[in-house]
């Protein structure tokens, strides 16, 4: 199953700089769920014809095929409080006009470093960044909504949901509202690789002897845990360590080898 | 006129957890010059009702009060390739509907730790996020367009316009278009401080026990630059070394000592 891509159509090809395009269901999947936020944008369809940018948290799971991997089809679970403006309007248009539900689009990126070249139009950066289209549900059985929590919060932190007092109270539950999105359309774009320079600007001398080029390597870091003022638990848990040194180690050697990758293209 | 803020109005109002809402100039304007990159997202008009957001460069300045400082009005500068679809959606709607012009929404979102408390829907980030809705012209004045182009590249790191070969060409100006956000609304929501749970579970002493409480924190790091292939200058130039260090100790700072700051409320 690790052959899985997204088709290419009108909505997610990647048009500029084609050759950074990435379609395969696995690595889509992967530069979302290794982000924290991700960036979902809609339609409120009463504000003056502006879009809304909602920076959320957004996990990727499938209900009906739980050991289901990144390389396999997955859907995206949003959550926030049930009168928020988002779920307010995911509410109403599910109501309104059932045949033309919510579209958002959600996008991860992940800024891997600065490319410095030779001239500021050939400047670039090293990023993975997805992009989602996708068609918004209203999560109502108890049990898939259990199921995004734990997703969710695990998805943040591995193993945190377990570790917490659960499941969530009748008050906790009403007051949280689920969005399942079902991805219709989704292109990852991705630059790795040094500075890519212009055939002109190379064959100035001058301008080799006095301009620094290369990359400056950026990466989430994690500091150490820090106890809130009525913890009561001395030692910080396995689990908790684990990640925030495995995780810190991935991304720190990602931007730090990004150079060597090989470059998608010019600038 | 360092009180200069956003007016509070429909479409910028921090309606959930409105404590946490900021309005003033420097704040909003800060997220964003220190974010490499914003979300912008417009309607493309023919996507089957999707928005789109792609990861950009932002910048803030004043071509007209070029020495505003960030507590002043200040417009959003947006670049990229003269055919790519964003700017020919904006060519497209100046020429067809002069009257009603591109609508942007920009957001720029830093995380500077994961909350970590008794139970997930507890749970919550420390963050910073700006979101700006704004209109969109095409900047065609060569002079302007001299100026974004610096000031993107500068603000991206500093000094470094300077220190390449300038001005672009005609040919680099050709292919580069830059797009002039102004600014109609903004708001900015900040968490910061330690986890809070609720009352019903610190009641909880077995919970309190066993569930370890506190903060993650999160910040941009910078590596080592690295040289490219073809550099020839040996020794990293002080204003890159300067913004690297100085730049990285700030994000970590901030995080580090984010949990100290005093929290906006619950979760």
């Amino acid at each position: 199953m690790s052959d899985l891509s997204y088709p290419k159509s009108k909505i997610n090809k990647v048009n500029r700089l084609g050759d950074r395009g990435v379609y395969d269901c696995k690595t889509v999947h992967e530069i979302i769920t290794g982000s924290q936020v991700v960036h979902v944008s809609f339609n409120p369809g009463s504000l003056e014809d502006y879009p809304v940018i909602l920076p959320m948290i957004g996990k990727l799971g499938s209900f009906e095929n739980p050991s289901a991997d990144l390389s396999e089809p997955l859907d995206l679970y949003l959550h926030g409080y049930v009168s928020s403006r988002i779920m307010n309007v995911a509410r109403q248009s599910a109501k309104d006009e059932p045949q033309k539900p919510m579209k958002v689009c959600v996008c991860a990126t992940k800024v891997d470093g600065l490319v410095l070249s030779l001239t500021p139009n050939s400047h670039s950066m090293n990023y993975r960044s997805a992009v989602v289209f996708g068609t918004v549900e209203l999560v109502t059985e108890l049990e898939e909504k259990l199921y995004a929590m734990r997703l969710i919060t695990n998805g943040v932190l591995p193993g945190r949901y377990e570790n917490t007092r659960v499941p969530p109270d009748g008050a906790e539950m009403q007051s949280t509202q689920i969005l399942r999105v079902t991805i219709d359309h989704a292109s990852a774009k991705i630059r790795t690789g040094e500075p890519g320079d212009y055939e002109k600007d190379l064959k100035r001398e001058e301008l080799l002897d006095k301009t620094w080029t290369g990359i400056i390597p950026l990466y989430q870091a994690f500091g150490e845990p820090q106890p809130s003022s009525y913890n009561r638990v001395k030692e910080v848990p396995e689990y908790i360590n684990k990640y925030v040194k495995e995780t810190g180690d991935v991304e720190k050697e990602y931007a730090e080898t990004a150079i060597t990758k090989q470059s998608a293209g010019k600038a």
